[in-house]
C-alpha cells in the first residue's frame, strides 16, 4: 500500500511559493465559514516517526487562524489517565464544534506502537482497530469531520535515519531521539501500521497517505487534503456512516402494552425493623466494599434514571451516606452549559469518569439520549436510535477497564406519582420539587413507558444490565438499590482478583 | 484557643428531631436563592482526624439539594497536579456562582500535615499561610462567600482514638486508619492548627471551631453556621475586604503624557541578511532551550498583549515554529463560555496551565482585565483596581513554581497602525482581521495608553517582567520576542539548577 507514496513527488520552490498564498486564503475563509457551522474538525497527524510531523503541525498553525485551533500532542500518560479508560484522554481533549482539532499521537498511537514491541496480540490489535472504527464512525454521525493523515517515508529514508545519527545540523535538528528509536524497527513499524490503515479506512473517515520526503511537497499537501475536505464537508450534508457504525436496529415495541416495568413487584412492602436492620447491614457492606475496591483501585459508577418524584434523591442519599464524602461525587444532569453543548452528548458523561478507586453517582445520565430527547423530540429518530449501539460501545469501555456499573431504573405507578406529586405539593420543603413540567411529563406517561422498555431491552448487557426497582415502597427500593450497588461492585472486585492498587 | 469548643455540648435525639425539618426547609430555601444569586459558596471543611468530618460532608448532602452541591476531596495527589503550581487543584474544582463547593481537605491540609511531620519549616508554614489569606481576600472581594469549619476533638477523645483501635462496630465502623495514625501527634496538630486557623481568621472569612464529641450538636451546628452566613450574603451586600487584601493603590498617571511606552525604540531596524541570520540562530536556540526544559519539566508560559494590529500572530508563529508542535498550545484569549463567566476571572488561565515541561502561549492574557476591561468600562473601578495586586500573586505563584513566564507588550505607534489596518483591508486573506471594533479601539489610543502605562508600572515585578517590543519593524519584533522567550527560559533553567524531571 505504502508503494503509492514513494514516489518521490516533490514540488519546486518556485511552485510551492505561487501556490501557497491561494492555499492560504482558502484556509482562512473555509476556517471562517467553519466557526458558523456547528461540527468539530479533527485532524488525525500520524506516521514514520522523523517524516516531520511536528513540522507540518506548525505549517498549519503558521497558516490558519490560532482561533479555532488546538493541537493536542498524546505521548507520555499520566496516572490520572491510567486511571480511567483509554479513551477518556482523547475525550478530553475533542475539539468543540465549529473548531479544528489537530491530534498529534492519536487513538492509533498506543495500539501500533504496543503491537510493534508485542506487549498486545493480535486479538488485542484487532480488537482495538474495531473500536476505532466505532468511535470514528460515532463522531462522524455526530457531525464531525475526521481528516486522517498518514505521513510516508520510505525504507531508504527511515534507515538512513536509524544508521546516521548526525549532529544537529539545520537539516537534521528536528530529528528526534524517539525517530531514532522507531527507525530500527522500520519493517514492524510498516506491516503493523499498514494493516491499521487497512482496517480502520472508511469513506466518512478516509486516510490520506503523504509522502513525506520532500518537505514543501509534504506540507502543501496536507494543507490541500484539509482544504479539500473542509470545503466537501461545508458544502454538503454531513457523510452517511455506512456499517461498521451499527445500523439502528427496527423498534422495539411493547408487546400488548405490556412493557418490562409490568414485570416489577410493585406490591412489595417491608416491615419497619426489617428495613433497619437491612439497612444497616446493607450500608455497612456497601462501606466495605467501597474502601476495598478503593485500595484495589477500582472505581463505580452508579447511574439512577426512573420517573418523576420516584425516590431518586432518597435513594442516592441512602447510598452516600454509606460512603466516606471523599470517595464519592454526586453529578445532577441537568441542561448542559454551551461548553457541553459544543460537544458529542457524551463528552460530558466521560468528563466527569472518577479517578481510580472513586464514585460517581449520576443523577439522571445518558440515557436522557434514548429517554426526555426522544419523547420531547429534542433529538431526531436517527439520533436516538443510534444511541443504544453508542452507550454499549461507551459502557463496555467503562467495564473494560474494570469500573462497576450499576444501572438503576426506579420504578412507580402512575397512581402512586399523583400521590406523592399532591404531597410534595402540600410539604413546604419539598414544593419546589414539583413544577409545570413534572405534571407535563406525567401526560406523556405511555410513550415514556415504551421509551424505557426499549432502552432497558437495548441495554440490558451482561457487563452493565438494568436493576428495575420497585419503588412504591421507599424502602423496599433503597435497599434494592443498596444490594444492587454492592453486588456489582463485589463482582468487578472479583473479576478484578488480586491485582492491586500500586 | 480550643478550649472552647471543650465544653461538651450536646443535642439530645428529641431537641435534634425538632429541630431538624426547619433548619433544611430553610437550607433549601437559601440554596434556591442562591442558584439566582452570582456568587460562589466555599465550605472548607477541617478539623481533626476522627471528628467525624466525612459524616457531617454526609448530613450536608443529606439536607441540601445535590443539584449546586459538590464536594471535592483533596487527599492524594497525581502527577498531572504536581507539575502545577500548588493551587491549580483547587481551582480546577472551584464552585461556579450560584453553587456550594465542599472543600474536604482544602488549601489548609497540606501546610498543616507537612508542618506538623516537619516537611516544611516556619517560614514555609507563615508563608502558605498568608498565601491563603490573599487567596481567600481575593475570593471574597470576587464576591464568594467562604464558611470555615474546624471539628475539633478534646484531647482524652483524639487519645482514646489513638490508643484502641477496636474492631469495627456500629459506631466506630468509619474511623478511618488515618485518624489513628495522626490521633499518635494529637499536641502538634493541635498547635499547628491553632496557628494555621489564627493566622487566617478575618472577618470577611471567619472560621467557625465546631465542638464534634456530639454527632447531632455537631452536624446541627455546621449546617447552622452555612445556613446562617447564607443567609446574611444574600440579604446583604458582599463583605468589605479588609487588609490583608491589598487595598487599591493610587492610580499612575503617566506624567506629562509620556507613558513607559515613548521609552521603546520604534526606529529601530533590521536588515534582510541580518534578519534571517540572527532569527535562525535564535529560534535553534529556543529549540534547544526547549527540549532541555522538557527533560527537566520546567514549563514556559508566554503571554502577548499589544496593539491591535501590532504583529502577536506574526510573532507567535515565529515562536512556534520553533518549538516542537507537541510541547505548545496557544491559547486564544477571546469572550469567555458560561463555564468561563460563572468562574473568578483568572479561573480561566489557571485551567490552562500546562503540564511540565510544556508550553503555553496566551494570545492576550488576564491583562484583559486592566486593558480592555478598564477602559471599556466592563469591570468596575473597583475590580480592576484590585487586579494589579491579584495578578502579581498569580504571577508569583508560576514562578515560585519554576514556570518561565515571558510578558510581551508589541507596541507600535499610531500612525503604523494605520498603515496596518489600510493594508490588511487590501489583502484578501487578512481582510477579516479588520473590524469595526478595531477602528473603534483605535479612537480610544490614550486610554489604552494610560491603563498600559499603569499595567507595566505595577506589574512589573523581578521574576516577572514585562518586555516592550519595538513593532514598527516586525522583524525587529520577532527577533526581540525570540530573544525575551529564550532569556526568560535560561534563567529559569539556571535557578532549577540539576534538578530532573524523574
Amino acid at each position: 500500500m505504502f508503494e503509492a507514496a514513494e514516489l518521490g513527488r516533490s514540488m519546486s520552490k518556485a511552485e510551492y511559493d505561487a501556490a501557497v498564498p491561494a492555499l492560504q486564503t482558502k484556509l482562512l475563509e473555509l476556517q471562517r465559514q467553519l466557526r458558523a457551522a456547528s461540527f468539530p474538525v479533527f485532524v488525525i497527524v500520524s506516521g514514520v516517526e522523523g517524516a516531520g510531523k511536528s513540522e507540518v503541525v506548525n505549517r498549519l498553525h503558521e497558516w490558519l487562524d490560532a482561533r479555532g485551533l488546538r493541537t493536542v500532542s498524546f505521548f507520555d500518560e499520566t496516572d490520572e489517565m491510567r486511571e480511567r479508560p483509554a479513551a477518556w484522554r482523547f475525550w478530553r481533549e475533542h475539539p468543540p464544534r465549529g473548531t479544528i482539532g489537530v491530534f498529534f499521537g492519536s487513538w492509533y498511537t498506543r495500539p501500533i506502537v504496543d503491537h510493534v514491541y508485542e506487549r498486545i496480540d493480535e486479538d488485542a490489535f484487532e480488537r482495538a482497530m474495531a473500536r476505532i472504527t466505532a468511535t470514528e464512525a460515532m463522531l462522524v454521525a455526530d457531525g464531525a469531520l475526521i481528516v486522517k493523515l498518514w505521513f510516508h517515508l520510505s525504507r531508504k529514508t527511515q534507515k538512513k535515519l536509524a544508521g546516521h545519527p548526525r549532529k544537529a545540523t539545520k537539516s537534521t535538528w528536528k530529528v528526534t531521539p524517539l525517530a531514532r528509536r522507531y527507525a530500527k524497527r522500520t519493517d514492524v513499524f510498516r506491516g503493523v501500521s499498514e494493516r491499521a490503515i487497512q482496517r480502520t479506512d472508511a469513506p466518512h473517515a478516509p486516510w490520506h497517505v503523504v509522502e513525506a520526503e520532500d518537505r514543501r511537497y509534504r506540507d502543501f499537501t496536507a494543507a490541500t487534503i484539509l482544504c479539500e475536505a473542509l470545503e466537501r464537508r461545508l458544502a454538503g450534508p454531513k457523510p452517511a456512516v455506512k456499517p461498521p457504525a451499527p445500523a439502528p436496529a427496527p423498534p422495539i415495541r411493547a408487546e400488548r402494552g405490556q412493557t418490562v416495568l409490568d414485570r416489577v413487584d410493585l406490591a412489595a412492602r417491608v416491615e419497619d425493623d426489617d428495613y433497619r436492620r437491612r439497612l444497616d447491614a446493607l450500608q455497612r457492606r456497601v462501606f466495605e466494599l467501597a474502601w476495598m475496591a478503593h485500595g484495589r483501585g477500582v472505581s463505580s459508577l452508579v447511574l439512577f434514571e426512573g420517573w418523576d418524584a420516584a425516590g431518586k434523591g432518597g435513594a442516592i442519599r441512602r447510598l452516600t451516606s454509606a460512603l466516606d464524602a471523599r470517595l464519592f461525587r454526586v453529578v445532577p444532569i441537568a441542561a448542559p452549559t454551551d461548553e457541553e453543548r459544543a460537544q458529542h452528548y457524551l463528552w460530558r458523561f466521560w468528563r466527569h469518569l472518577p479517578r481510580a478507586g472513586n464514585w460517581a453517582i449520576y443523577d439522571r445520565s445518558w440515557y436522557g439520549r434514548v429517554l426526555v430527547e426522544r419523547v420531547e423530540g429534542f433529538a431526531p429518530e436517527a439520533d436516538w436510535s443510534r444511541a443504544y449501539a453508542e452507550i454499549n460501545d461507551f459502557e463496555a469501555q467503562l467495564t473494560e477497564h474494570g469500573i462497576a456499573l450499576t444501572k438503576v431504573w426506579l420504578h412507580i405507578d402512575k397512581r402512586e406519582q399523583l400521590r406523592r406529586f399532591r404531597e410534595r405539593e402540600k410539604t413546604a420543603w419539598k414544593a419546589h420539587k414539583i413544577t409545570a413540567e413534572d405534571w407535563r411529563n406525567r401526560e406523556k406517561w405511555p410513550a415514556y413507558a415504551q421509551a424505557v422498555h426499549e432502552m432497558v431491552v437495548r441495554t440490558s448487557t451482561p457487563g452493565a444490565p438494568w436493576t428495575l426497582v420497585a419503588g412504591n415502597d421507599k424502602r423496599v427500593a433503597r435497599l434494592q438499590v443498596l444490594e444492587a450497588v454492592a453486588d456489582h461492585l463485589e463482582r468487578s472486585l472479583d473479576a478484578r482478583g488480586g491485582r492491586k492498587r500500586k
